[in-house]
């Protein structure tokens, strides 16, 4: 084992001891009340895509974020899908979106026929650089009748994506300024920040549409989950049908007015949901106190810089992780497998998305950064029951 | 009220008692064993995407339909999707379709950038008509190099989806021969028959993929969930690569090498689907001794015929209706108002797809068959506890 592999362990135990292995990434945590949600959904005979848990469910994330309309849907893959179908992306769009992401945000892209457009990242926020971007589109793009064309493919720049990385708020502001002067849509891939807030404002509710994410390793779970959240009633209403097969509604006739997709949340799911929601301050203040202890655990390892939230945000700390300043693909590869080998599930950022087979082809700026980060950062175990004794 | 209502109404009331009331059309149900499959599943931590319950769920699936593959998918809708991607389904592919079929069917030939072909049912099945459809491509098509191309539109004819409508089978045989005669890929849509058998075998076994749904309304649910079935290992795997977002199997990194979705059933609708497995041949018992009750009740009325299952098919009766024998839309329709009236939920069938909006430019065949039994067709209350009294 190398130094620096025993050293990042050695940081990691005295974070969150052996007794608490296997450490997993990011494990759901369940109270006795979830269940008997459950039983409730099923004694009510409502389990699938119609029923009362899933309007409660809208409204406690209305609540919780102050999105004034939320249209809970089955993942958040599909409700990123839907969010850019709703903003107003079509066939042979390009849209804008960090190579540093999962799979899904470009996927999103492509399913709607559209082309992922690979923009860098910052080190402060590992989301999208506002000054990198203004500087790039300032380049390649032309704007004609309120419509921002690459200048090269002579497609239309329809939207920006602005993931928010492991719960950390991107540069909104900046971002959404750039996206304004250029008539670019301004969407939010908040999947992994729910309960983040940036200026007081939680994530998701600045673009004009944005999608949530309660996959099993996210904060809070459905099993399968997702969300869109938007303040335009016209958008939201479209949402939901879209979610909703298209359906006209009629007591008796089945008429669909377009096409549309088999994504509302089940019932069941959304019955689960309601009850993690109970639990979310708890989560997100357990996430921040485990996050405290990592940066005071690593502020001495000169080599080994903890990614903290950047200025006006307050993360939930969804994921916690560090950079291995300078460190290569080797180095990194060492340091992960003896973390594995030690018990604690670390793991490197994805993949970035313009490396992967079907998105070579696709337009990109320089992605130095991402491409840096794929090299250095380390993801730590961050389940909220490993920050409880630090509350 | 017609006189044509009222004896509908007293055909219905004599087989579902008033008492009876609301009656709903498909009421999912659940027993104490449900429960503790979800707090198994709860206290397990696995809810999500990755899970004993889906294991075991698709291993329930494959001993109860004999498919030597199985692969558990987030709803029918996705799973018609992927089964017609491992089909070979590709952009600007034709893909003949019944018109008389829930809108899903359609949408899931176009979210794979094909076209949906539509073509004519039968009265025995209200499934594709085998003659007819064999006279309609020996006209339209010509066979190049093993691929069956539309004449007219120059496009490959890709795949058939024969559907089993309400439960009964299609003439699986006759159009199976045809498929394979013009190099046309089989493929069941299987959504509406968990446990319909054909010749003693189990729809969805005799397509090269086909598409199962356990939707709140389907003879068993998971809340929401979907199946694909196949006995080709290579197009089982690459199902399975395709709902779970194409990842390549590594113990840390994120690379994904094709696109893929976020499809997989979550552990937690997985569960409930064991849970409700277990009841199957008991609530396909019961359905089948609901459609013999209202057989007898409708026997006397010489307009008005049961949909009895076709020759070779022992049906589900997933959903059980009746035809009014020359009906037009008007008389229809004044007949299901009076029966919601009168506290029963019957529907007419779906709005046949070639003429909803978005599929009005899609090639067709004459589907005269399928615009009569829109104007005739009335599905009645079809739950299973209807049922029980019967047995």
């Amino acid at each position: 084992m190398t130094t620096l592999a025993r050293e990042i362990i050695s940081c990691i135990e005295s974070v969150v001891p052996k007794e608490d292995k296997p450490i997993g990434h990011h494990e759901p945590e369940f109270q006795p009340d979830d269940y008997s949600y459950l039983k409730e959904c099923l004694d009510s005979g409502w389990v699938s895509t119609v029923g009362p848990f899933v309007n409660k469910f809208e409204e406690l994330l209305k609540s919780v974020t102050g999105a004034k309309y939320v249209v809970a849907a089955s993942n958040g893959t599909v409700a990123l899908q839907i969010a850019l179908q709703v903003a107003g992306v079509k066939r042979d769009d390009e849209v804008l979106i960090p190579s540093l992401s999962f799979v899904a945000t470009a996927n999103a892209v492509h399913y709607n026929g559209a082309i992922p457009h690979f923009v860098d990242v910052n080190l402060e926020t590992f989301g999208i650089d506002p000054v990198k971007l203004n500087s790039y589109l300032s380049e390649i793009t032309e704007v004609h009748e309120a419509t921002c064309f690459n200048k090269k493919t002579k497609r239309p720049l329809r939207a920006l994506v602005l993931m928010h990385t492991f719960g950390h708020a991107g540069s909104i502001d900046e971002i959404k300024t750039i996206c304004d002067q250029y008539h670019i849509e301004f969407i939010e891939d908040a999947a992994e920040s729910m309960g983040s807030l940036y200026k007081k404002k939680h994530t998701g509710t600045f673009g004009k549409v944005s999608a949530l994410s309660f996959n099993g390793n996210k904060i809070i779970t459905c099993g399968g989950g997702g969300a869109i959240l938007t303040d335009d009633e016209t958008i939201a209403k479209h949402a939901k049908h879209l979610t909703t097969t298209a359906k006209v509604p009629h007591p008796w006739e089945f008429q669909h007015d377009e096409i549309g997709y088999n994504f509302r949340l089940p019932n069941l799911n959304a019955a689960l949901g309601c009850a993690q929601m109970k639990q979310l301050n708890r989560y997100v203040t357990e996430k921040r106190s485990l996050a405290k202890a990592y940066a005071k655990s690593f502020r001495n390892h000169k080599a080994v810089l903890f990614f903290e939230a950047p200025e006006n945000c307050e993360s939930n700390y969804w994921l916690n992780s560090v950079r291995l300043i300078g460190s290569d693909f080797e180095t990194r590869t060492e340091v992960i497998a003896a973390c594995h080998e030690a018990g604690y599930f670390v793991r490197p950022t994805w993949a970035p998305l313009h490396t992967l087979p079907m998105f070579q082809e696709c337009p990109r700026d320089d992605l130095a950064i991402t491409n840096q980060l794929y090299n250095e950062v380390i993801c730590l175990p961050s389940s909220a029951r490993l920050g409880r004794r630090y509350v």
